[in-house]
């Protein structure tokens, strides 16, 4: 997506440690025109699925969820919370998801109300590196018997190993921007074509 | 509001402690039609105000606040994050905040980066109850000088003092849905008109 490539090569920051802030535009200060965008662009691109629920998971990902649902007729959107504790009850489906931005381990749970074995479910997050949280997300829909139509993100790392394990499963991932190396250094980001 | 009330007579659930559970259409799984209509609704009640950003708090805030953004030119969204550490540094505007909610205390933070002395700032959050969270945020506005519009709350229990303890303020409040009471072993819920 030209756009939104354009939009991280002006105003991403590439920090050490394989860290890309984008957080002018993307996950703290959000660009709700570029948002509109990017749910166009996942209806483009999903345009042959059949989509009853829109998955995603607290806290950046809930915005790009529910401005893309309005290009899928508005189809709800579920996002997972992060929690703390291990011990979530009976009521809840979790999957314990270990971040590479914060270093920490969150259990995600999302109700066992909201996610169905009818469901077919897109996946929707800001970013994909590692695969934890996909990986998480894609774990609790299995729990619950529903089908993973596919994953749209918005940017991955494609230096990291996350797009080739969830690929790797067979699910279909859509990545928005695919970065192929970036540099703090001298501040050079390279997309895949 | 009188979609929105509807909801909540019918999928509201009143538990104990006077917390009302909304999370199948509001805060957890997203009633996206909804949240469109709450957009088309805070532009109405706000039409007579310039606004040249949203401020939200994470994580339920967020999604209402992008949807709200698209009736209103699309401005950009701010949501704060919440930190568990006090120690937050030069970059952050900061305020203490108690949950009502969830029983602890967060630190609120928001780039210094994404609000300036020369916005006007419209708040939007899901639930206004004892007012500590819309305290934050104005806090975080003022530390910037930058100016407070007003604040589009989703739901507000009247029974508690946060409504008047904002509009004490001279802050405008806008709430699509005020509840006066409510009684978790009826689970009747009556809204003030």
């Amino acid at each position: 997506m030209e756009l939104l490539k354009q939009k991280i090569l002006k105003d991403g920051v590439v920090k050490k440690g394989n860290v890309l802030k984008v957080d002018s535009f993307l996950n703290h200060c959000i660009d709700v025109q570029l948002y509109t965008e990017i749910g166009k662009e996942f209806k483009r691109l999903f345009s042959d699925c059949e989509v009853t629920k829109i998955l995603t998971i607290e806290a950046s990902g809930i915005g790009i969820a529910c401005v893309t649902a309005q290009f899928f007729n508005c189809v709800p959107v579920v996002f997972a919370k992060k929690s703390k504790t291990s011990n979530i009850g009976d009521d809840f489906y979790s999957s314990v998801v270990s971040s590479f931005t914060h270093g920490n381990t969150n259990t995600v749970i999302v109700s066992k109300n909201y996610i169905n074995k009818d469901d077919k479910i897109l996946i929707i997050d800001d970013f994909l590196a590692n695969g934890a949280a996909l990986n998480g997300l894609i774990d609790i829909i299995g729990q619950a018997g529903a089908e993973v139509v596919g994953a749209g993100i918005v940017i991955e790392k494609g230096f990291q190993p996350g797009g080739e394990l969830i690929r790797g499963k067979g699910i279909r991932v859509e990545s928005l921007a695919i970065i192929d190396s970036m540099n703090d250094e001298t501040g050079e980001i390279l997309f895949r074509n």
